[in-house]
């Protein structure tokens, strides 16, 4: 299969990006063709570090333009045409690429896929389905933040392709669908989720009724339907007090040398957890919903998170998610408000 | 000043609550009467655990009745006249109590409040400020969960109220005001949000524009305006991301006697940071808006929690919260949406 690498996108770019495309061809045989997209000669400059060069499986397509993490999303994607992002997505309107890893400008990259790609027939609104830790595994939220408002035929959809992602990325043969929600309770949560609830009620998915914050770690679920601002917020919360509880325990430890020997013993339960806890090894969120494969790393992604990314763009091709969701949705039953 | 605390109220009543009380009279000189409302009996067999009775200070206030957490919160209130949470609040009522502390049911309680002691003068809906733990010390999450939808006022009405919170009990002189979004810069949001925006511009606190998880817990704000729904979601995410962390830590050391050793070396830095991501420490969340001091105190509270609920009753009383809120709003510019 054949990716393009947004190399100009994220914090780190273009070394990230570079470095990572270099790990996942020695680790993915079946990428036979990665084009890093960006500036010619900074990733040439990225490269030769790694005594690399471009080559039969290593492209490089040039572009002149980069969006900045603070363009606005439609007016950087109408204006910027020859930036390392549109042009990621121009490779996959045209075939040339299955699929595209970009660590860049979230707005940009859903508004740029959204307008170049189209949604895939039955899909109002695509959303962003983010891998999250639990207690044995792995569970989806979605919209981890794709779009900030929807309507309850989206968290409809968000539920059903989830529940795809699950299956067909994930192995899990039924997946359980959950709403998020501030009680468990059927009748709990407010406008949108209650008119989600009854959608997601009749739809073709295992669907478990409303969760809450307090058990998605140990695995109430492993699809999480929400909207987008709720997602995004719900994930950066955890995110950060992942990273503040190691940030925590690291200062308290290090201000005493007894702790500190004693952490030395017991280093592999916090490396352990702190991997377990740590975004980057899930490897970014697939824009679900849209005609080709998007998968959107972090903007601060270290070169392990853009490597397991671009897995997750393997696996996503691989496991032909696209056509599933397009089946799947055709048997969907109607929405009253659609 | 008088305290009734609901004693049949949590998943560990009358229980917990008879020993919060004991503690919290042993601790607090400045409570010169402490209702026990509830079941006498059960309340008695629970004293006489401690080898306690009714006193001067220590008063039993029976009732029949209980609400249940899975009952409806506004025909709770209506059907269960003679239950211990309303009872609880017609004492705030009656002026025979300063405060109420309650593990109970949220919704009932903040129905009871609402309807028996009305909204202060400037307030159209009451919000639960939460303290919640960063780097350096506490912020306040608000709202966190007494209503599910909000208007832009509303969110306005919690940035001032969660100010006077911070600034009177946190003892912080000029609180920073942060409205919780799923990006810092303005113009993000959802239609809520980015109407609640412009009102705070203009308000009397000091609004520092949009904050969103990843700063949360490293102080970014020192009062997070919310509505209900995002915010309980946001509470129960983070409590039990803390939970499972610690959780899982503990799995893995004790999978393996070295690390068994080293943690117990190390064990202060755990502690320090457990009791820290411990939302029993910070003692519940004050319903901030209605005519009376009530603190909600989470369902599943331990003694300590209820008796950290108490001290959060006893500081709101004597620092004047409602005289301070009705003083701010009156000064707060009337917004167009009201």
């Amino acid at each position: 299969m054949k990716i393009a690498l947004d190399a100009m996108g994220g914090d780190h770019a273009p070394a990230h990006p570079v470095a990572a495309a270099i790990q996942a061809l020695a680790r993915f045989p079946q990428i036979t063709r990665l084009i890093l997209v960006g500036d010619e000669e900074k990733i040439r400059t990225e490269l030769a570090k790694h005594g690399a060069e471009p080559n039969d499986r290593l492209h490089l397509f040039p572009t002149t333009q980069v969006i900045a993490m603070t363009d606005g999303a439609v007016e950087a994607v109408r204006r910027k045409k020859d930036s390392s992002l549109c042009r990621a997505v121009d490779l996959v309107k045209e075939g040339a690429v299955d699929a595209i890893v970009s660590a860049g400008n979230t707005g940009a990259l859903v508004a740029a896929a959204t307008i170049k790609l189209r949604n895939l027939p039955g899909v109002d609104r695509a959303g962003l389905a983010c891998p999250m830790p639990s207690r044995n595994g792995v569970w989806i939220l979605l919209d981890a933040g794709a779009s900030v408002d929807a309507r309850p035929e989206h968290l409809l959809a968000y539920g059903c392709m989830g529940s795809i992602y699950a299956h067909h990325i994930l192995g899990i043969a039924k997946p359980r669908v959950g709403l998020l929600c501030n009680g468990t309770e059927e009748g709990k949560g407010n406008e949108l989720t209650r008119q989600s609830y009854e959608l997601l009620k009749s739809a073709p998915v295992h669907f478990i009724g409303n969760v809450e914050g307090h058990g998605l770690f140990e695995g109430a679920a492993d699809v999480v339907a929400c909207d987008g601002f709720v997602g995004n917020i719900t994930l950066k919360t955890a995110e950060a007090l992942a990273k503040s509880t190691f940030k925590w325990i690291k200062e308290e430890i290090t201000s005493n040398p007894i702790r500190m020997a004693g952490a030395l013993l017991a280093r592999g339960a916090f490396q352990s957890i702190k991997k377990k806890t740590n975004a980057d090894e899930y490897g970014g969120a697939l824009l679900l919903g849209v005609n080709g494969i998007c998968v959107k790393a972090h903007g601060s992604s270290s070169v392990h998170a853009l490597f397991n990314s671009l897995r997750v763009a393997c696996e996503a091709v691989t496991q032909q998610v696209n056509p599933h969701i397009v089946e799947a949705l055709a048997q969907k039953p109607s929405s009253p408000t659609s």
